[in-house]
C-alpha cells in the first residue's frame, strides 16, 4: 500500500512531492509562503525575528490552541487542507469569543521529516482558506517549522476589541435571554460527526481507514464537515459585543458543559428550551467542538445577525448551585477531558 | 530502573507525583497556574476564551517557537526547569531582537499520559524563573494543555516596541561598528555545550544518559548552563533600539550564518576581528543556540551596557554576494537545518 491509500498525506503519484527530510527547511518555507494569508493588520510579516502587529485601540486579544495528530485528529480521516482549516477556525472563535475581531495568526508546525510537504502544503491552503471564509482580512504574520515523531499545529490567534469591553464568561444576569450563533453548522453535528467516524470510519481491525471515512464524508456530509471541516460564526462575536452580550463563550465542550461554566462564573442558572436544541437534543447538549457561540444578551435586546434564542437566564435561588436546566429540569453535563478521552488509536 | 534513574522526568520517590492520566485536566491546571508568572501588561489572564494583553503604542512585537523531545531536548539531559527555562529565554530573544521589551507569553504544551506532573509543574517553575530573571514583569497570560505522544512545549512571546521602530535586520549600513551582547552566556559556549552532551552524555550504545549529562554539568557548568539553561540579555534589545541600532537578531544558528542573513538583508558586508571572537573562533562562528543579541550600530554611537564591539559593515564591491569576512577573509557559514541535523536519538 501506499502512503496515498493509506491515508490522505502525499500528493497523487507523479507530482512533485518529497519528503520533508529531502528538502531544507528553506525550501519548505519557500513552497509555504506564497500559500498563507496576509493580515491586513501586519506592520511586519514573516522573515524577521518577530512580527509587528496593529493593536489600535492599545490592547490585543489572545488565544493559542494546539492540535496533535492522535489524540485531535487523523490523517486517514482529515485531508491536510482540512487540518489547516480547522486549526484556523477554533482559534478565531475562541477570539470572537470575547467579542473581539480576529486580526493576525501564528502558526507553529512540528512534522516527520517523512512526511511529504504536500502535506504542509495543504495545511497552508487550508489556513488560507478558513481565514478568507471566516474572517477576511486575518492572516498569519509568522511561524515555526520543527521536527517531530508526532505532527503538530500550535496556532496561536489575534483579535482586536475596536474599543470595546471584553465580553466574559462571568457578565450573565437573570432576566438576560440565552442564545446561540452556529455558523456553518448546528449544534451537535461536530460530535455526531465524530462518532460516525469511530464507529465506522475504521477498518475491521478499528484502525482510521480512508476509504471509510471519504465514503461517510459523501454519505453524511454535513455532520463530517461540522467535524472535519467546522464553520464557526466568527463575525458573530463582535456583533454581539456591539449589541451588548453581558457573557459569551466558544461551545467547545458540549452546549451542557460550557453553559454551566458561563452559569458558575456568573452565579446564575441556566435554563434551555428543549424544543430549541433541535432533533437531537442529547446531541445538542453534549456534543463538543460545535464551535457555536454562546451569549447572553439583556432581554431587550434585538439579536444580531447568526443568533437565535435558545433559553433563559435565571436567577439562582439561595443555597442551590449554579448550573443549567432544560425546560426547567436539572441536567448534569458529561464532558471531554483530554487526558482521559483519547484511547491511543492514532491512523 | 525506576524513571527517575532513567532521565529528569519525576520527582523523588515518596513524594506526590501522579501521572497526567491520573489527574483530570483542571486538576493538572491547577497544579500549574500558581506556579506561572503574571504579567504586567495583562489585562486579563488565562480563564476565559482569550486572553487580554495591554499593547500601549498600539502595536505589538509576537513571536513563536516550539521545542520538541528528541531533536531539540532530552529528559536525560534537561530538567523540567530547563526547558521552562529555556522555551521562555529563547522566545523572549526573538522579542528583544526586534528592539522591544517583553510582555507576555502564551504557552501551549502537549504531553503524554503517562508524564508525571511534576515534569510540568518543572516546566511551570522555568518559565517563571526565567521571566523574573531575564524579562522582568513578562508574564503568562494563556495557554493550552493536549496530549501527544511527543512531549512539546509551544511558546508565543509578546513585546511592546514603546513607540520605537522596530530594529529589521535590514538596516546595516557601511561604516556601522558590529556589537554583540551575551548575557549570561559567551559566543559559541551554546554549541560546545551540546558537542560535549552528544560525545559524553550518553551511554556505552549512545543513548542520552541522566548520571553522564550532571557529571559534565559539574564539570563544565557555563558550557552545560548555555546550552541547557541559557541567559540571553533580554533587555539589551531595547536598549540598543533606544541607541539607535541600524540592524539587529538573535543569534540562533550561528554568529557566522546570522551575520550572513543581515549582510544578505543589509546589502553589505560584515567583517569581524578574529580577536574579539574569543579562544575558540570556530565555536564562536558556527555554534548555534547562543541567544546573543547581534547588532549594528552608527559609528559614533558610544554603546548601550552589555555590548562590545567584534567587527564593523563595509560597503558590498560592485559585483561581489553579501556575506561575512574574518579579518578580511571570507568565511563560508555552515548552518542549522532541522531537517537534516537530527539522527533521531531522543532519550
Amino acid at each position: 500500500m501506499t502512503r496515498a491509500e493509506s491515508d490522505h498525506s502525499g500528493a497523487p503519484a507523479g507530482t512533485d512531492d518529497p519528503t520533508l527530510a529531502e528538502l531544507s527547511e528553506i525550501a519548505v518555507l519557500q513552497r509555504l509562503f506564497p500559500r498563507l494569508p496576509d493580515a491586513d493588520a501586519a506592520l511586519l510579516g514573516p522573515g524577521d525575528d518577530s512580527a509587528v502587529v496593529a493593536a489600535p485601540d492599545g490592547r490585543f486579544v489572545v488565544t493559542t490552541d494546539m492540535m496533535i495528530q492522535g489524540p485531535d485528529f487523523r490523517l486517514a480521516w482529515s485531508r491536510p487542507q482540512d487540518l489547516g482549516w480547522k486549526a484556523a477556525a477554533t482559534n478565531l472563535s475562541d477570539v470572537a469569543a470575547m467579542g473581539a475581531r480576529p486580526t493576525a495568526l501564528v502558526v507553529a508546525i512540528a512534522a516527520p521529516q517523512q512526511l511529504p510537504v504536500s502535506v504542509l502544503e495543504g495545511i497552508a491552503d487550508g489556513l488560507r482558506e478558513a481565514c478568507a471564509a471566516l474572517a477576511p482580512g486575518c492572516g498569519v504574520v509568522g511561524g515555526d517549522l520543527s521536527v517531530s515523531d508526532t505532527l503538530t499545529l500550535a496556532v496561536t490567534a489575534f483579535g482586536d476589541l475596536e474599543g470595546r469591553a471584553p465580553v466574559l464568561r462571568s457578565g450573565a444576569r437573570p432576566g438576560d435571554v440565552v442564545a446561540v450563533a452556529e455558523g456553518g453548522n448546528t449544534l451537535g453535528q461536530a460530535g455526531r460527526g465524530l462518532a460516525l467516524l469511530f464507529a465506522r470510519g475504521v477498518d475491521a481491525a478499528g484502525t482510521p481507514d480512508v476509504a471509510a471515512a471519504d465514503a461517510l464524508r459523501t454519505e453524511h456530509p454535513a455532520l463530517l464537515e461540522a467535524q472535519l471541516r467546522p464553520s464557526p460564526p466568527i463575525l458573530a462575536g463582535a456583533a454581539a459585543a456591539a449589541s451588548g452580550a453581558t457573557a459569551m463563550l466558544d461551545v467547545s465542550d458540549g452546549l451542557a458543559l460550557d453553559a454551566t461554566r458561563i452559569a458558575r462564573a456568573s452565579g446564575v442558572l441556566i435554563d434551555f428550551d428543549a424544543a430549541a436544541l433541535g432533533g437531537h437534543p442529547e446531541s445538542a447538549l453534549g456534543g463538543g467542538e460545535d464551535h457555536s457561540l454562546l451569549a447572553c444578551f439583556p432581554a431587550d435586546t434585538a439579536l444580531p445577525t447568526g443568533f437565535r434564542p435558545i433559553g433563559r437566564v435565571l436567577a439562582l435561588p439561595a443555597g442551590e448551585p449554579a448550573g443549567i436546566t432544560v425546560d426547567g429540569a436539572p441536567h448534569v453535563p458529561g464532558g471531554w477531558d483530554p487526558y482521559r478521552g483519547w484511547d491511543g488509536h492514532a491512523g
